[in-house]
């Protein structure tokens, strides 16, 4: 999976942020490491989440769920939470690092659950959807870009900023991500299309599709997993006609605009250029 | 699963040793948040193991997976590992002792994916199931008691002598746990019984049997998954009629005998005799 078409994210904001500061090439081993664990405790849920959505294909290749059966694959996502652990204590040993983790990973577990408790539930608000988001997305790219800043050390200015840019930065990346799910092909995606909305996450833009036109969403999505690809078919039709994944963009658009905003107060420096068009890019990304 | 009928064998062993040593009361907060982690380490693990034996029953209540689905079992085993390592965090400023526990959980997870790699394997030789239940289980135990040692700040020698008091336990515990799955019923063990040969679990009583009778033995095994109860019956008697059990217990005695030797060995103290007799215990143990 290391190997696979990861866009590495976590790490590079985790980098990014690191060079604003004053730390020397002494911290660079430890840089690396802590910027490593982000990517790490991420490739252990997603093959964790691979197992409860019984997905067969992520990153363009198998999962390890389906190619190795879901024993491997729970074993597989421990085994890389101990790793995650492990290089977050070459990293540091600031006892308060290893406990930030422990919460944030706290948040990212609780916003899969509260995902999960709302499966199939056609009253699912935009709050709670943003609620599932900040936890089981953001929350990584908050801890990214706040370590990052931390380990690079930073201006305090920068240290207190980097937190909401990367908590704006995932909750937009995610956005677009279900925004994606309904535009793009699983070639270009290099993973299944769709699956969402067959196992009830209902993620923005269906949550907008419902809000405007509960008469023709609800009977469709009633269907639940029995849902056909031609009822799938109608279902991107309506998004469409409704302006739904339009009125998402522009959503994601707000939340890439405020960290844009803030990445612009950061004091002027050849690598907050890159943090600047790398978050800008994120929204026009196709897969 | 916190109020069910877990033994807390881990952090009895981790309390006994730290009683051993010179350590006041100022750390006993320490004590109990690490004591604690080792539980919650188990826990996490079995929540996990569930899911992939597919188990219903464990400690005489629904398992996690049974009740609420896998879904929530591999988030609900996640979060106890968050958990985890917030109580280690909370108990020590040691990298040491991070990176002492990220290195034990990694072994526990090769000790079980060792045994998964030999399921259904007939060849599986005593070395290898050793070398599974090492991991799997007497990690966990040498864990506890180093752990107990270390942080009741017991003088060098018994610090030493823990790792390997909990290594010969955790082994011989592991043997027991083999063998009442072979000759207890359901209801005294609060779990299923004889699931272990279906999924192709060799495990001791059943290795000694192939080792000493493998024309008896080969042709049921072969049945796989597919044994009836009838053929689980006939096993029983086969183990029975080759002293598969008995001679179980004997090694399973000889493990408990040197931790026992090693116990006797520590300088006296009323814990001492406690850790004794539990020990001893552990062999006649019915559940």
């Amino acid at each position: 999976m290391i190997d696979s078409k990861g866009k590495l994210l976590r790490p590079a904001y985790f980098y990014l942020f690191s060079r604003l500061g004053h730390a020397n090439q002494d911290m660079h081993k430890e840089i690396v490491a802590a910027a490593a664990s982000t990517e790490v405790l991420h490739l252990a849920t997603l093959i964790h989440d691979d197992i409860i959505d019984e997905s067969d294909m992520r990153r363009g290749i198998e999962t390890i769920q389906s190619k190795h059966g879901k024993d491997v694959a729970v074993y597989t996502g421990d085994l890389l939470l101990s790793v995650y652990f492990d290089l977050l204590a070459d990293a540091t040993d600031s006892v308060e690092i290893i406990k930030l983790n422990t919460l944030s990973m706290k948040r990212v577990l609780m916003g899969e659950i509260n995902q999960m408790t709302n499966v199939y539930n056609t009253d699912v608000t935009y709050e709670n959807y943003l609620k599932s988001i900040k936890g089981k997305t953001a929350q990584l790219f908050e801890l990214s870009c706040y370590e990052g800043a931390y380990f690079g050390q930073c201006n305090p200015d920068i240290i207190e900023k980097s937190r909401s840019i990367g908590q704006n930065i995932g909750i937009a990346f995610q956005m677009i991500d279900d925004i994606l799910d309904y535009t793009q092909t699983p070639e270009i995606l290099s993973k299944p299309i769709l699956n969402d909305v067959k196992q009830g996450i209902y993620t923005l833009p269906i949550i907008l599709g419902i809000e405007s036109n509960k008469e023709k969403f609800l009977p469709l999505l009633k269907k639940g997993e029995n849902l056909s690809d031609s009822d799938l078919a109608t279902l991107v039709s309506l998004l469409n006609d409704n302006d739904c994944i339009k009125r998402a963009q522009v959503i994601a658009k707000k939340y890439i605009d405020e960290a844009l905003l803030s990445i612009e107060s950061l004091p002027s420096h050849p690598e907050k250029d890159t943090l600047y068009s790398l978050t800008k890019k994120l929204l026009i990304r196709e897969f």
